[in-house]
């Protein structure tokens, strides 16, 4: 049904945009030419995050404008929703915008860690994942689970125009998985792949706890590839 | 105490050597010079796969030679063992073994994975991975988790001179991943870095599951690589 579509009019809903990787990730979309709304639960703070993201902007040629908002206005106001809040906040932040996020592709990237002494370690989910556990929470929305395992860091710096990572995208229908991979693939050096069903995105999420300690052992900002033969 | 050690003189034995990954990691070490031991249940079969292994080898300048054993022959005889039996033998093949692995390092490359008409899908292991489930197992062992990414079909194919992949090394101990790093990176094309604390394993064995996905879906043999400037 959606073989065709192209994302180039999309608008992009981020929400828990403040957030280190919403932020990220909504600057290098709307520097590829997409319109964001920036979504927050402080709608003042999705603002000021908004007027930084676009001074960053100005000098970027082809660039959107990002907007900032309340969350659930950033989630109505949408064609594809980010979900990019603490995994503290992933629950309730679904179950109150059940609505709006009706029939639209909400993209999961929240990754349910903990941190102790030790570094990172995976939280244990009833649903086994962050992304399967959004589709519970929203069962008309089409999740699908990416952008979990890349870097904040790299994303924020507009220099840096080869991110020289993969994005695993997870999820049910094809289509789906397409429309996300165009999002993919709109960040420079990102390129986007299927990487499998929902049941079998929390080892993707939990893997970002993996790239936390390489970050620390080796001191650098990690990332995949995939490599194989015709890919 | 062990930052010095080299593997040149190690000995490694191979539990469930007549599996596609105990096999094609034999292959690849013997191929390095290093002298393998492929155990099985079965020790004719043991040695049966060996003398394939070692015909295999024949044209292979500076190859070593892979001997066929019982498993706990295979076990007592090595340096270092690799656990590469079925998922359903893992932990009986290693509570039989506990005399014999005791101090040493044991590298397990088993993936929990279940297959279903929808393709590969999790094991739920009350220890969280295979390599803490041997871990538990083995307490007077040096467990290390590794090479569970790592395509079988390419392993085979001495052909193939470049294995474009990384290898994920988990454990507790930096020389132990050391040493297992250094039995990565005899197999040409590959690189062992640090991937975490064995706590970390899961998702790494779990990964594989993504791997079978994407292989399916892009009919090629997957593998991963690790980015990062400094790498």
């Amino acid at each position: 049904m959606m073989n065709d579509v192209t994302i180039d009019d999309f608008t992009v809903g981020v929400l828990g945009g403040t957030g280190a990787q919403g932020r990220g990730l909504a600057l290098r979309w709307a520097a590829s030419g997409l319109d964001v709304v920036l979504g927050s639960r402080d709608r003042e703070r999705a603002e000021a995050a908004a007027a930084e993201l676009n001074e960053e902007l100005s000098s970027a040629a082809g660039a959107a404008t990002v907007r900032g908002a309340g969350n659930r206005d950033a989630a109505a106001s949408a064609d594809v929703v980010l979900v990019a809040v603490p995994f503290d906040a992933h629950e309730k932040t679904l179950a109150d915008l059940l609505d709006v996020l009706d029939a639209k592709i909400v993209v999961d990237c929240v990754n349910p860690l903990g941190f102790d002494k030790q570094g990172p370690f995976v939280l244990d989910l009833d649903e086994g994942s962050a992304a399967e556990q959004a589709q519970a929470i929203l069962p008309g929305s089409r999740v699908i689970g990416a952008f979990h395992n890349v870097s904040a860091v790299l994303l924020a710096d507009l220099s840096i125009t080869d991110l020289d990572t993969d994005v695993l995208v997870l999820g049910e229908d094809r289509d789906d998985v397409a429309v996300v991979q165009q999002l993919v693939d709109r960040i420079p050096g990102m390129r986007g792949l299927f990487g499998g069903r929902l049941r079998n995105a929390g080892q993707v999420e939990a893997l970002t706890a993996n790239l936390v300690a390489i970050n620390r052992r080796y001191k650098t900002h990690a990332g995949i590839r995939i490599t194989g033969q015709g890919l």
